[in-house]
């Protein structure tokens, strides 16, 4: 095996060490939500980690919680009552929202106050995001940037490749990567569906980063030998495990640096969160 | 020559006559204003060219000017009375501000009201735009788009190079082209000034579009034998004259679109803004 395997668990847990003792020299106590819609047991499960994330830092985190019949007016009142709480300084909801509701992600986002906004995804954040402003960016993608960071895998001037266009990781990480600043200025090509070529791309890359959400969407034989390959899907397997988008083995033999699913980029984005809480609560 | 020389003139009067007939037929008068701060004499001149385009479309323009030395605070108080008047539909601030403006281009622009931002330059329209949602895209990368789609230029799973990260342009239109839908889907690389190797990006580009600001951008030798080449520069000479960002005429013995300076995307701008301030009043 050739390529340096990147422990995103130990990165993680590094950040959030950090994130704990900024909490704690601040004196501060952030107050956290991640309101739930409906009881959609891996929804239940997720909320849970992160509250306990949150508390492990100094934070506190409150529970909110709706039916998944609840309507978009009364998701959003319970969103603007958390906008006004001052206790509260971070506010996300928990998306996919169920099937059964009415309410639809866009709008219900739209309502979170942007300096709460700590998963980064209403319309300002996005703008503010696309216009180089002040903002906060969604926690995956900034967990990517961050472990490109901490790893020393040089960004700047680099030919990055990113498989996915989605609101949540692709999209905005095309953003972050691609402007001036630094640990990022990089020439980034963003690929997806219709991609036509995938391999034509990633063969000139210096860094994949794979969102797509297929297995086997990045093989070996695809990689420029010592590029750094940073898998983000997560696909579940009928036998209950959890494999990337990355042909990991076989990867690993071409790349320079890579990420393990799971284990690599997935425990970022909580850490990254955690930081974004910190950051609202101006610790 | 081989290429086809895209009449950027043509097809935005074509854009206009369609735009003038939309709001004859809706028997409305949209409103519109493009605010003026100080006198440069280039904005000055372009002000009118906007206002006397909305007049002959039917349209009616108001104006509105403030001197140099006016504080952020008056320029946002002016915005938001347009903002409240409801004979205006359409609300632009004209960039750049002069150089002794106390005011952040960024904090004016966030005081337009999104339904009224003709521009697409508040955080909340490029929000929207990052995220395939309902709003106005700023007029120029939206002439592009138009161009492309009027000249049945073939898009969807094209590799698309744009080359320039401007908020105004290259940004926006790199996000546009590499969403799903129509006249879209491209796999779109954004180069720019720490972009280390431009000529092999647009080597395999089915289209490129230069928006860098500085002529001899795109040489003949970069150029894919029938690509399509959309030059979006405006750079002035000692002479008084205006060249593009692409050498054209040896460009275009090799692509197979391309667009003159001027002539080309220019004229496009103010169609589409024209179209937008249309929607924007419900026609």
């Amino acid at each position: 095996m050739s390529a340096q395997v990147i422990d995103g668990r130990a990165i993680a847990a590094q950040v959030r060490r950090e994130v704990t003792e900024r909490v704690a020299r601040a004196g501060a106590r952030p107050g956290f939500v991640d309101l739930l819609v409906g009881d959609d047991p891996a929804s239940v499960q997720y909320v849970g980690m992160k509250n306990r994330a949150a508390e492990r830092a100094g934070m506190v985190w409150f529970d909110r919680r709706l039916p998944a019949t609840a309507t978009e007016a009364e998701i959003i009142d319970a969103i603007e009552t958390m906008n006004r709480d001052p206790a509260i300084h971070g506010v996300l909801v928990q998306l996919p929202l169920p099937k059964e509701s009415p309410a639809k992600a866009f709008t219900v986002l739209s309502a979170i106050d942007p300096a709460k906004d700590v998963d980064g995804l209403t319309p300002t954040s996005q703008g503010c995001l696309a216009m180089s402003e002040p903002g906060f960016a969604p926690a995956t993608p900034l967990g990517v940037v961050e472990l490109l960071r901490r790893c020393e895998i040089p960004v700047d001037g680099k030919d990055v490749v990113v498989i996915g266009r989605s609101l949540l990781l692709g999209r905005p990480l095309s953003i972050m990567l691609s402007q001036k600043g630094a640990g990022a200025n990089a020439t980034v090509t963003l690929c997806h569906t219709g991609t036509v070529d995938l391999a034509a791309h990633v063969a000139t890359a210096d860094i994949v980063v794979a969102c797509a959400g297929r297995p086997h969407t990045v093989t070996a034989e695809m990689v420029k030998p010592g590029a750094a390959v940073i898998d983000c899907g997560t696909n579940p397997l009928p036998d209950g495990t959890t494999v990337g988008d990355v042909d990991f083995d076989e990867v690993a033999e071409v790349a320079g640096w890579i990420t393990p699913v799971p284990g690599g980029a997935g425990p970022m984005t909580i850490a990254m969160l955690l930081h974004n809480v910190a950051t609202a609560a101006g610790c």
